[in-house]
């Protein structure tokens, strides 16, 4: 997990946002790959010195863009290196058996931080964050039922409110890119398709249902990488909880995903399939506490902490 | 974290427990190894089909005679190739608390799993067993104060109570044994060292304090093997938390631990400190709630799962 042993690092800083700084990088996948070759190329000319732990100014920068809801969009490639996050807000009375159900099934639910009741402060991740304003947006649920998707949530903030961050799968995808690899999904221009399965999760109290996964399509000889890659990132959904055969896993039709959209499969291609970030969410929906918050799909929470520091 | 991939594997069965199954094993080294090798020669003369997951017999005969009274020493050395797992049992009223706590410091405090309020049952760890007897020996304290040292606690046991699961090094020392490193202690027939440092852990309401290390000498040509072994299991603590210079944890005297026994360091040795699951006691104890249970000092859980199923 955490490699407490560093007390500094040198680390290329981000190169500033461009004042266009595309947040719709996430959803076109070539322009997703050439933006970063560009933030690379920009890199080299400005690397610096960055006192360790952690929050390197692009970090800062991006969440008061956030924060000045300058940046609504999606965060797919915004602060690259740095952790990103789920959130799901719940009332008090419902936190230890949510934070229950996330211990019982680790795959779906890594969960990276817990804030105290009222506190919108995750004093790990990112101490000097406010979770109520540094999200492009939320999801505010009634009874399970969204009633609305603000930018900020301080005219909902409540006392009894505790904030759970939960990993994505943004790290590992990151290190999939990195070691070479294709997301069918980016390339594609989609958002990458999820499916409900036949695995049921341990319960918890109200917490109850099935895992999700993401999908991801590749050929025979690339999957033994992915499946090393990821894995490196246990508490970002590590590894794939299943390789091949859809029905398996209770899916019926790759081409009808719950969540996200469907993408086209090469014939030498096979599906991967990765425990994902929305189980939780979807638990938690099913459990219809009287109030919850969540982060929109794709507009996540980012965090000071470095995805080197969740490698295993 | 888990591999939920997979649905059946090969594995090979326990040789059954010895009739007198050394408990002293765990403090004498060199019949420690001597063990293990005849155990290993146990294995080949008896491998079977054993249905994934998970409990082996050899699991179940262990707890069985453990739950007996007919083992009450120290599990170091038994059902090879199991997780077992610290155990600190609290009232319901300062689960929460605790269990942020954990989250909050992964290191030192790696959580596998939370029971129900009132529930003897650990349904990930161990479906079939039962935390009130099948640990072979408690610590009950009140007030932060060891007052009782039982091998079952039947009489103790509230509807209230909250068991919590916490990785152990045992996982991560199998394996550096299994890649041909020693272990010190082992090899001077001695408990493991661990020291209080002058790190302050992330604190989460009553629960506050340093994080406790254990230590382990290597030569320098030793380390960097030991760092990449630990580091393949992040929740049984991981890879080291510091190398070198005891001073700088605000260690004064390695002689002097505040927990275990003291080693003998060779002159080309240097002192390697892994986060130690002693900490999370030490800070319940700190927090004097009005009754607690732990397992004690080396009298471990041991679980249905297996070793490799955290392996990274």
């Amino acid at each position: 997990m955490i490699r407490q042993c560093r007390t500094k690092i040198i680390f290329q800083s981000f190169s500033r946002q461009s004042p266009r700084y595309p947040s719709v990088a996430a959803r076109h996948g070539t322009s997703y790959h050439q933006h970063e070759n560009d933030l690379r190329h920009k890199e080299r000319g400005d690397a610096v010195k960055q006192e360790m732990r952690s929050r390197g100014t692009g970090v800062e920068e991006a969440r008061a863009r956030i924060r000045g809801d300058e940046h609504t969009g999606p965060t797919g490639g915004l602060s690259r290196g740095y952790v990103q996050t789920n959130l799901v807000i719940l009332p008090e009375e419902y936190a230890f058996d949510f934070l229950k159900f996330c211990i019982r099934n680790p795959k779906p639910c890594p969960i990276l931080e817990v804030t105290d009741a009222g506190s919108p402060t995750p004093p790990v991740m990112a101490p000097d964050a406010d979770l109520r304003t540094d999200v492009p947006k939320y999801r505010i649920y009634e009874n399970g039922r969204i009633v609305e998707e603000p930018t900020d949530i301080k005219s909902y903030w409540r006392d009894d409110l505790v904030s759970f961050l939960i990993g994505c799968s943004f790290t590992f995808e990151r290190a999939l890119l990195d070691a070479g690899l294709y997301l069918a999904h980016l390339d594609q221009g989609r958002n990458v398709p999820m499916y409900v399965t036949n695995r049921e999760c341990t319960p918890s109290g109200p917490f109850t249902g099935p895992m999700v996964v993401s999908m991801r399509p590749y050929r025979a000889d690339e999957i033994p990488l992915a499946v090393a890659v990821s894995g490196r990132y246990p508490t970002m959904h590590g590894a794939p909880v299943h390789i091949g055969d859809p029905e398996a896993l209770g899916i019926r039709d790759l081409a009808e995903p719950e969540f996200g959209d469907p993408i086209s499969l090469d014939g030498d291609q096979t599906p991967v399939f990765w425990a994902c970030g929305v189980t939780p969410q979807a638990v938690a929906m099913n459990a219809r506490p009287p109030f919850m918050i969540t982060h929109s799909p794709g507009h996540m929470f980012i965090t000071d902490r470095l995805d080197a520091e969740y490698e295993s």
